[in-house]
């Protein structure tokens, strides 16, 4: 039975739920093969994560091992392949809660970095788990800058072998998943030595533990780094090497070969190392960032209609904690958000498939937009989907800040997007150099890539909205967004001029830029994901009670980050204080009509109970029953030995005597 | 030895680094008795918290329980009183990692709510440890909202005795802490009804467990609440009650009292309830607040001097990661913060103490001012610095995501602080309820609170900086802060008053106010934060050294909170473009003059390694080798039954062919 206060919600949504479903999943066929998929892992009790809040590290650990055998069974039992229709769902359905994610990374490594002789021995011996692979770039010294990597590998030409040393501690590898525990195989990356020269970072292929008894092989010494704020199901280990020697056949070789005399030879093109990395900041977008915050939206906006709390009016029923204003503010625009987010990522898709086609016909252009839309959206992405989630955890109040709610798990995980797979700052800084050098060329008059061609375009209008409904215009607020992604990226560019021209050296004086380097890469985010949601609402034309709530969405979106930063809008005077009052109107106005379709819109991702995880969010609103249900469960409400130890002592003196 | 990159940092301090220290504490007495307190606590193997980034739920609660029972031990060895100077000095050596804190909030209610003869029966019971108190206020359905709560005590004449139940699962009390495994009595708030008529909530004393074997007693089921985001040392707990009859004489009735017949007197003011709150809004800033953040900035600034990544300059050394413009605009404001917060929360204890002079003078006039700040402040310190800790969590990239860096258990209990003890929007809706009501008064000529004095001052002058060091006058900015209050609280006054004429209902238009409502509060104490740090530093003259980089810190504090907020400033033309760039300059080179004493200025908070527990942040900066000392602990090296069940398996098949 569902929660009548919920219920209501549904009655009087303004669209079809199972309409926008199809939309996100990108058609109903697609829906049905995820629904397929999860109904099949779900009703798999391998794949249960009933106790997962109650589990130790060690319990996390052993359950996503048994989960990601028991994977290859259950995907051969449904026929699913790696690259099936299905394939994009599994881990979804999971969670993630499995083990072996960096194998595929492993794999993914020999195939893109590894000879044809390379990809014929270890890809079949890989997809049959004759081996557990891992990926061993990071080092306790060294994260985002790679050049700085300290392990090295010296090519011995009597034997033709590597030898690999970590040579300090700041050297020892140190995150890799995967690797604390369970990885045979993993692909090193050290500085290479030919000859006392050093060539710089290469990939090699290294054995870590004995495929008959799984101990660590001769010279290694690898383990697990403890507790961290989520993941306890990864093993992320460290990794020392004293004198590992392996076979010169073991570096991966594709662009890069020390040849049996030692002579280094360099093939093909080294670009398609940023397209990687490009790929995997894409693709992170949709599976650990925006499933998160949509997750978290889906328990607090259930949660805010089934809460009730202090009277709106007096004399009435208390009010559902969604119709304060203050509580609309906190949730509506996450949920904008990650509608937004969920376009700008088919965007990006888009964007992506077709470098790709571009790559295959050995033309590299559009690599460098590719990156710096990749680099800026990543962070963009993961630092607002992770204080929304943060938002929606702290507007559940006390009941938020419990594990069974779900929603401190997912602020934990999403939090590490912001951190793994490139810092966010650095990474704002690779798209601000790509802004700069940009604006530089287009104010030269030469050509520049379609999403910056905006940048030569300098106006200095004003903004024309005469009224707070004018604001309700996409192409008002979209200039608005263009003219602040301009204005920053100008005057930094200018402030960097200035600089040097007074005899600052460059590094320096781009150093005294990058605070505001750093909000000119935002802003130029923001802009883009503004024009993408507003250029998809209208093409949604045909479907016309969805088209009306996603403008609402893009509207919402659009005026929360002019009202979250009127700063920059009214900087210039291109927004006038006044103009400001009237964003500030109309956004306050949205809120109260987003607010009736809230609940819809979150059942529109289409989360099933066990995949919330939450005992706040479930489908049917019993918060206050499923609450106490799984507290009754925890190990903590098993017989604790303080009492015979220590309350019992302290109290007994009194026995009897109250 | 001291790792020579943070050694170097000490050099060149521009300040005493104990004389701040002393400042800090309020005295150099003062530091000596911290420090004994400290050594004699962390010299104790029992207080070790060693091993608390290992430890499951169940050996937190564990460990804190015996450290409750051995703390008695200690203090009677040690002398230490409640009374004496030591006592404030217990909770910060032990970080706050002990049982039986919600004994003192029980037999804190007892002196305030009880009659004499109850505080003279239970306070000695309680100071002997011959019961375990708790205090149990909130309910699953009930939180800040106490009027709603929901369980009731129905008084029945003919035995003299309450009958208390809690009707609906919604009423069950939910989160006291020390109730779920722990407590053998409560104080238990619940509706008094008498013949039939409701009285409100009133407080009732309730033996939950025996004291012969701790069994629970009849009607009474209870439990601990499961897991949380932290505070695993704490049995929060839920409490069911079944028609459990207590005495009459087990109601507080300090001020309320139901009589033999049922007659219900009230007596005394209520007024000191409000006291109450305020003073633990207050007493919490210190202990949960302002050492989390001190913490968090000691951990992520020395760990910044010890950390070398990329190249600042071409063919150098790699940079330390604090000499990063980014890294010092997310670190360094946030030790501003703590040292503008330090503060503030000496202006409100000595406010609150004067308060209190006045109410034991029967004076209840500064009630509604100390309530309206204490709800303010609490809000704004605890959202400020639990965002500070985020970010300092964060600066330190991956090392900062693990346990071991000390980071997520400071970020994870911080957060709490936002929600309990009266959730932060609500306490700023209270705040601005008071701006309001004062602003009118003031409008109309009236006198108000001298906190508030200066809403009747609405001047529409302009700032007159004319260059980017008149941003280092604290005359400038404060006043800028203080226009930007007044205007949000008049601006919102008269949109309030707006909506009435136009005939919306009253409450209806304060819900279409309180985004903006709540935007007044923060202004009001941030205002109020940067005026007291420049008189703060004014007083410093005999102090040189220290007055200077005090100095430095409150301007960055005032322009940090002007750069991160533009718009306000802007708004109504105060503060013109041209004059924001000279905050933006300002601010900027403030960065790079605090950067040079960022490491002493962490040392003053002179936190041990013990206190801190953090492979990060330790005094001798040798980050890398106890971090790998602390994994090799990690009980996720020790063996694991998935590589029998699950690996060998799954790799069998190939053994050898490899």
């Amino acid at each position: 039975s569902v929660n009548p206060d919920l219920a209501s919600e549904r009655q009087t949504a303004s669209f079809s739920v199972e309409k926008l479903t199809a939309l996100l999943d990108g058609g109903t066929e697609q829906t049905q093969i995820r629904r397929a998929v999860v109904e099949a892992i779900e009703s798999d009790p391998v794949f249960s994560r009933e106790n997962q809040y109650f589990q130790t590290q060690n319990e996390r650990y052993e359950s996503a091992v048994r989960k990601g055998v028991h994977l290859q069974k259950k995907m051969h039992e449904m026929g699913w392949t790696e690259d099936g229709p299905e394939y994009k769902y599994i881990y979804r359905a999971l969670s993630g809660d499995v083990a072996f994610l960096l194998h595929r990374v492993f794999m993914r490594s020999i195939s893109v970095l590894g000879s044809d002789k390379q990809i014929a021995k270890w890809i079949p011996l890989a997809t049959q788990h004759k081996l557990i692979g891992s990926y061993a770039q990071t080092e306790l010294g060294h994260g985002t800058y790679l050049q700085g990597l300290e392990t090295t590998a010296v090519f011995d030409s009597a034997t033709q072998e590597f030898i690999l040393n970590t040579p300090k501690i700041s050297a020892m590898k140190w995150w890799p998943g995967d690797m604390g525990r369970s990885a045979t195989h993993t692909v090193v990356f050290a500085q290479l030595y030919v000859h006392g020269k050093c060539y710089g970072i290469h990939p090699f292929i290294v054995q870590i533990r004995s495929l008959q008894d799984h101990s660590l092989c001769p010279g290694i010494t690898a383990g697990d780094i403890g507790p961290k704020m989520n993941f306890e199901h990864i093993d992320n280990g460290y990794l020392l090497l004293k004198n590992v020697r392996i076979p010169r056949e073991n570096m991966l070789s594709k662009f890069c070969e020390v040849q049996a005399d030692g002579t280094y030879v360099r093939q093909g093109s080294e670009k398609i190392n940023y397209f990687t990395m490009t790929a995997v900041r894409i693709s992170l977008i949709s599976q650990e960032v925006l499933i998160p915050l949509m997750k978290a939206c889906t328990i607090a906006i259930r949660y805010s209609v089934v809460r009730r709390q202090s009277k709106l009016k007096p004399g009435e029923q208390e009010a559902k904690i969604l119709d304060y204003q203050t509580q609309q503010e906190k949730l509506l625009p996450q949920l904008a958000a990650a509608y937004a987010f969920h376009f700008i990522n088919d965007y990006l898709q888009e964007l992506f498939n077709q470098g790709y086609r571009e790559i295959e016909k050995k033309n590299f252009d559009m690599l460098p937009e590719l990156h710096a839309l990749s680099s800026g959206f990543k962070a963009v992405i993961t630092q607002h989907c992770t204080a929304g989630v943060e938002i929606c955890l702290r507007a559940c109040g006390g009941h938020g800040y419990s594990l069974l709610s779900g929603l401190p798990s997912l602020y934990t995980k999403i939090l590490a997007s912001c951190i793994y797979e490139g810092e966010n700052t650095i990474l704002l800084l690779q798209t601000a150099r790509f802004l700069i050098k940009c604006f530089m060329a287009a104010s030269a008059g030469q050509p520049v890539p379609p999403s910056v061609t905006y940048l030569a375009a300098v106006k200095h209008g004003k903004c024309p909205a005469k009224n707070k409904l004018d604001f309700l215009s996409a192409d008002i607020y979209t200039e608005a967004y263009q003219h602040v992604a301009v204005r920053l990226t100008s005057s930094t560019a200018a402030k960097l001029q200035d600089l040097i021209q007074s005899g600052v050296k460059k590094h320096d004086a781009w150093n005294q830029c990058t605070v505001q380097l750093v909000q000119a890469a935002k802003a130029h985010c923001h802009y883009i994901a503004v024009k993408n949601f507003a250029e998809t609402v209208e093409k949604l034309e045909t479907k016309a009670g969805i088209q009306k709530i996603m403008k609402h969405l893009c509207d919402l979106f659009a005026l929360h980050g002019i009202f979250s930063n009127t700063g920059a809008f009214l900087h210039d005077g291109y927004t006038s204080a006044a103009q400001m009052d009237m964003v500030t109107a109309s956004y306050l106005d949205l809120l109260a009509v987003i607010r009736k379709d809230a609940v819809p819109l979150v059942d529109a991702f289409d989360f099933t109970d066990k995949s919330l995880n939450s005992a706040l969010g479930s489908y049917d609103g019993q918060v206050y029953q499923r609450l106490y249900e799984w507290a009754q469960k925890s190990p903590t409400n098993q017989m604790s030995p303080a009492y015979e130890r220590y309350l019992k002592p302290l109290l007994h003196n009194t026995l009897s005597k109250l």
